[in-house]
């Protein structure tokens, strides 16, 4: 045991001790709270276009119906609650869903063993998380590679150090050096330790979701489990209209744990959902409705999450595109469905298809970004890192992303119409002609009048052509080598950081390697 | 002459040739029209928020005043009208200059030489207009260096082939390498021969505005200029709350001949303005009534524009940034006050400080474009090309930015809840785990369903890889290229490029050169 990590079990001890970490965890690293918008929802829908579509939903699901698949226990439960059982198809009556929908909260708390990073997703909050999936990573130094477990917990540090990512995340990258039945456990115990913001747990299979749960109750006590969301963890639903029995069995476990599933269909627009805006949010309606009623029949009261991952293609090449208008207007569309439905809502991220962090990622990204925040997204994965259609998790994207996520913390909190931000004093001292930044006004507020980036560069030519002439992923990559070089473990309880290893170690030990 | 501008000669005698040079037009370089938005605004400031900054500018311009420097003849006008002069400070009574402001039309029509490229400002509709000002250029090959002339007859080239832009623009660099006192000549020519769409005249003398409108009658048609607006000019406020009278002289010329002017503070926040996102709009406000009451004392109905350029300032470097939160709600705030004034409305742009066409231009420029989207903007100058703070025209930029620009447009075309965006039979025809893009709604609309680039990458990796890994800049820059190799000048009576030649000559060898 490190002196260091003593003192900590000494606080805990003695009972102060969660404070005094909080405190000691803000002198390393900057922290900003997650976005509590005070700026409005932009309402691309009128109210004529909503309802349309939830008509169309409720016909949807009560006409064309849903299939789960491999889920016998999933078909009764449906039976029960009112619904028509045809094979696997499930056929749900008009309104049935929706009511079923209404006995999932509006809002909950995602707690983080450090108190201070806890998370409020829905109402009018923004939580941030990090790309979720990649097999591959890139870096400018070793360029595009599959991704391992040592690159895994590079991006939990990198997370658990950028000041405007409110969440570890889940799969930040696929660490496909470890057994695929084994990996679940080396990517929990990395963010459980490596970082002390929330994170989310494994659905690749039910007892996954177990062993995510499992950890958790190591990490957090078990009481405290029961009692708390401690994981929201994402669920895809196999668009068209299909829940498969691997997904739901995770949905299961964790709706009855009382954990947290964001009930996300997965969709390329015109291959899983028709090739119009309306009919696809008409889908994700159907879709995320028959989800989140399925998890309320699980467990009333389980917190979900409205998801909407959607992308149009490409018809030249049938590859996925983002950050484009249609993906712009499903975003907007789905964030007025899901506060009509009152869920939170999980959509955009940094989405991009370029193979590089260049202008084509930055636009795509900068795309999604700004129409996340106006759509009234609550959960957002994938606000930094993505690279080229969700291949690759790219450490320079990673920290270019995370800096502009500063830009909707600012925005989102609108305009301080004070009277220090009226600032007529300002207007009056200066008068025609004059100059603002010597005056009295400026000289009070200047610290927090601008965000201001910590990568980008703002200086004049001479001096950037002098030190190098660096484009953006240069800079980039200098501070991903700065951060990792800089990263300071959150303290753990030693005696937790031990049973999680004795947990995974035992696991591990227990099945041989599994790789596929 | 050639055969070609022969055919057309003869088309403009027999009265058909407007019609047949825009069908020849189109064949060679696509075009669309101006944004007529199908989506609301953003509104970003509640009404108690517009209302305070309302009262404050009117208590600006009543308490503090703006100066109209070395101007006796508007001091005149504005004595007239009731306004309290002391020196040259004018205040201008509560209530005044809103009232003065209402004659000015809330939208009008600039006219183009081909009548199919025409554009509304005002209302619903947005309207893009490129770079404006730099006095370098930049490029791939060449690097950064000082403008010439031949860069800005590239550059006219460049917007007349460029899908998603509007309008040809003013001074989309600075020919540095033509005398001062007569780079308007050549800039104003190579507008109106190398383009056919709507262009700016010059304002840097208020001789250089009439010269504009001279060679705007060669053109049109004395007759036909002297009743439509032909030209749309950028005149700029000195922030804080000074009118100057070179600015105010081109004003006055434009105003006289019935010609539009956008009446725009140029505010670097914290410098040229209040550093608080209401301070700043207070001061815009009073601003841009001042000078639009101005340009209706010249001429009750001038048509004029509500604009604002606001960057804030990197307190570390005194260096403007761009596409950050703080000019967002600037452009956003704005745009609801000038609706609430009635008049047509200038912001946003390519806005950004990077040195190179990266991944930081890219975000800043897509966080601008995007907000002025949603802020409502009638007139977008900048719209593409814009690098280094505006110090520079980038002939990549150009075109990655212009490539942008396709998304707004359809962004701002909002949802097609007709039944066939509804798009149920898809979602019928297709069911539970079925794929859409065989299905017959599918191939009745792949086509039109979703945006797509003219530029980004699409490709595979593998694809992309053994096709040289090119970053965006490099497909730019190969675009460009391929752009000026491909460019065909748009048809003209060459009687007119005759008289357009004499003017241009005439005037130069009037006087002898000036570099000053």
């Amino acid at each position: 045991m490190t002196q260091e990590a003593g003192a900590v079990r000494r606080g805990r001890r003695s009972g102060g001790g969660a404070a005094r970490r909080a405190e000691r965890t803000a002198t390393r690293s900057e922290f900003s709270r997650f976005i509590t918008r005070n700026v409005p929802d932009f309402e691309i829908l009128n109210t004529e276009a909503l309802e349309i579509i939830e008509a169309n939903a409720e016909t949807v699901l009560q006409e064309v119906g849903v299939n789960f698949v491999d889920n016998p226990a999933a078909l009764a439960l449906w039976k029960d609650a009112g619904a028509d059982i045809d094979g696997e198809r499930v056929r749900i009556p008009r309104g049935l869903a929706r009511q079923l929908c209404a006995t999932a909260p509006s809002t909950f708390t995602q707690h983080a063993r450090n108190p201070e990073r806890n998370v409020e997703i829905g109402g009018r909050n923004l939580v941030l998380a990090p790309v979720y999936g990649p097999p591959f990573v890139r870096d400018q130094a070793g360029g595009r590679r599959y991704a391992t477990i040592e690159d895994f917990r590079n991006f939990v540090k990198l997370g658990q150090m950028s000041k405007w990512l409110h969440h570890s995340g889940g799969t930040v990258c696929e660490p496909t050096d470890v057994a695929v039945n084994k990996r679940h456990l080396d990517m929990l115990q990395a963010h459980m330790t490596l970082s002390d913001k929330p994170y989310m747990g494994s659905v690749t299979l039910p007892e996954r979701a177990e062993d995510s749960i499992e950890m958790s109750r190591i990490l957090f006590g078990s009481d405290f489990v029961d009692q708390h969301t401690v994981m929201t963890s994402l669920v895809n639903i196999n668009s068209p209209l299909t829940f498969d029995s691997v997904m739901m069995g995770a949905l299961e476990a964790y709706a009855r744990a009382n954990q947290a599933a964001i009930i996300s269909p997965f969709i390329v627009g015109g291959a899983m959902a028709p090739v119009t805006v309306a009919g696809t949010l008409t889908q994700v309606l159907a879709e995320v409705m028959a989800g989140v009623a399925y998890s309320q029949l699980i467990r009333k009261g389980a917190p979900v999450v409205f998801g909407a991952f959607v992308t149009s293609i490409d018809m030249n090449s049938g590859a996925p595109t983002f950050g484009t208008p249609e993906a712009a207007q499903i975003t907007l569309g789905a964030g007025q469905l899901a506060r009509r439905l009152g869920l939170p809502y999980r959509s955009a991220g940094s989405f991009c298809g370029s193979k590089l962090p260049d202008a084509q990622a930055a636009y795509e990204t900068a795309n999604s970004l700004n129409i996340g925040l106006l759509s009234g997204v609550n959960f957002m994965l994938h606000a930094c890192g993505w690279l080229e259609g969700g291949l690759v998790s790219c450490y320079e994207k990673y920290v270019m992303d995370a800096d502009q996520l500063g830009v909707l913390h600012k925005l989102a909190a609108g305009v301080d119409i004070s009277a220090n931000g009226q600032g007529m004093d300002a207007i009056r001292e200066v008068g025609p002609g004059g100059h603002f930044l010597g005056c009295a006004h400026t000289q009070d507020n200047y610290k927090d009048a601008f965000w201001r980036s910590g990568l980008l560069d703002y200086k004049p030519f001479e001096t950037w052509e002098e030190e190098g002439a660096r484009d953006t992923a240069t800079l980039a990559a200098q501070k991903v080598q700065k951060m990792l070089g800089e990263y300071q473990a959150p303290a753990i309880d030693p005696g937790i950081a031990e049973a999680l290893d004795d947990y995974v170690a035992r696991k591990k030990a227990a099945v041989p390697d599994a790789f596929v």
